[in-house]
């Protein structure tokens, strides 16, 4: 019997894994769910026509899928979204893939859950642009195909709520997973599912310091409970010409959110899985290109200068945690018969 | 033996089909396709591709789709579309489902094909926005996925074209057909397909006139060769309080392509195939309600008033008019990794 060297490596990082509470880890196939708001699949079918639905905006011109793309990498792929009204947003989308495993949602964690998460963009000036909850409910109960669906669904007497429609998104994209990247596979034992360059990125991933928060399932952090959020201040070795190329501290993060002054620059550490298809990068999209991205990152949080060969293993690592993207029917959404809602 | 009175009804539309050329007539399943772009299924899945693509508008934002909303009635049901940079277009986005069928494209006809058709909104202004086709081409060819699905369908050693481009988009399009509505169930023998209501209507639009126009598989006029088109005068009757209610004679329709005089205020005769689901009415979108754009077309076209009944009939032969929607596939959109194509 010959041992490979990508074999005593996989062995390694294995035994590693063992033994560090935040160490990489394959994805799993199915995600947490709120005891409140259990999966089923008519749930889940009528989620995916609410996220695929650009009635949820005020003009009818998008939907959750236009800035949050399952078609591509869960993003639209700008450095900022462009909301129904004409609006830029303030913050690059972040991919809604694999967003069920992270314990907070959007950049700064202020929303807890996946539904408190789904509240925002509906109702924001700048992006959906409905005048209210009343106003979105009105809409759907308008439409005969989604009372039927919320009524087979949540039940009760009035089954068209904000929460419901909320929760019907939440679920359909808790099932928005991407398995069996090579990573994954490399992490259950296939040898052969890395590039040996993809190898030498993961070890230097860890050798750099890169996992100290990007760690867990997702690589956004430890797992905890739901709420929680993982931050990490962004620059931590401020002063780098980083910081003013890619305007790295004009947004306060979190502090937006606690006002408190330990929260300044302080962000939600986000997910690397499928990063290779959700630039650009960063809270504000500023940086295009992955290299340049890992070549930051490196500087301002571990005070590093990576090589041109470390940013470029790290990257080919970093490309093999694309993981499968489940096939999916096109949604049909419920015919609303005779008249328009969406008049300008 | 006896005969309902649905079933004469039957015998005598199908007999009246049989000796009009112009007479209603059942949708087939499969299109026209023009001999230099044959369909094939990769093609068909590289079309559909592109046309859920937003990377084919200048800032990433609208696809096809976004005005063309397969996923409902083919339309965006707004009067007129918003364009990638926030432009407002001029005429209201005609359906894409059953275009095929169409001898001529765009509300003024100036396209003779669904491929020339599928040129202008990547290229126009105030809707996708791309500068001009070499932007296109290039853009396209960065993508690792489409250079090797263009090679595979279109051969040759620059697959990557504009023409191979709209060749595919207009082959996706050429496979969007609603069959099995009620009323071509009802045309095929089964009686039971239609009420007594869609039943009257269908008598009244052929005794007030309607089909005079609306004919066809397509209800949108007689088979003609690809270019020749089918319009019609509107208002054929000026003067009624809708011209100025609707504005429907600010926009000269034809005209600003023949600049021939007798062209002034002619359209093509749009489809009434899921009528029911393509609301708002007309070139400007401007009749929200389709029992009132009946009443504006027996006025303005007919010089006639009809009853509430009448109205209400012919809305539900209209919605008789409403097809299945074939199941379709989430497309996946081919990967430009670690960077993007389409910040501001």
């Amino acid at each position: 019997m010959t041992i490979s060297s990508k074999q005593i490596t996989m062995a390694v990082t294995l035994l590693m894994s063992s033994i560090t509470a935040h160490a990489m880890q394959a994805l799993p196939g199915t995600p947490p769910v709120p005891a409140d708001n259990p999966l089923s699949a008519a749930k889940i079918e009528l989620g995916k026509q609410l996220f695929f639905d650009p009635r949820l905006s005020v003009n009818g011109t998008i939907s959750c899928n236009s800035c949050h793309n399952v078609m591509a990498g869960g993003t639209d792929n700008r450095n900022v979204s462009i909301g129904a009204k004409g609006h830029k947003g303030s913050r690059s989308a972040p991919t809604v893939w694999n967003a069920a495993f992270l314990s907070a949602q959007f950049w700064d964690g202020r929303a807890a859950t996946l539904e408190d998460q789904a509240k925002g963009p509906i109702l924001a000036n700048v992006e959906m642009g409905m005048p209210d909850k009343k106003t979105v409910v009105n809409r759907i109960k308008t439409i005969p195909g989604y009372v039927q669906s919320f009524k087979a669904v949540f039940g009760g007497k009035k089954p068209v709520t904000f929460d419901n429609i909320i929760k019907a998104i939440a679920t359909y994209e808790r099932t928005l997973i991407t398995i069996n990247s090579p990573f994954d596979r490399y992490m259950r034992g296939d040898t052969s599912a890395m590039s040996d360059a993809a190898i030498q990125g993961m070890k230097k991933v860890q050798a750099t310091g890169c996992t100290g928060c990007h760690s867990g399932v997702n690589f956004a952090g430890p797992e905890l409970p739901v709420g929680t959020g993982f931050y990490q201040k962004f620059p931590v070795y401020p002063g780098s010409k980083y910081d003013r190329k890619y305007k790295l501290t004009a947004d306060k993060g979190r502090y937006k959110v606690t006002k408190n002054k330990a929260d300044m620059n302080m962000w939600r550490v986000p997910t690397w899985r499928n990063i290779s298809l959700t630039a650009p990068y960063f809270h504000n999209g500023s940086v295009k290109d992955l290299g340049e991205a890992v070549r930051v990152m490196a500087r301002t949080q571990l005070n590093k200068t990576l090589s041109k060969q470390d940013v470029d293993d790290i990257v080919a690592f970093l490309n093999s945690l694309t993981g499968e993207f489940p096939a999916q029917t096109l949604p049909r959404l419920p015919d609303y018969k005779n008249g328009t809602l969406v008049l300008p």
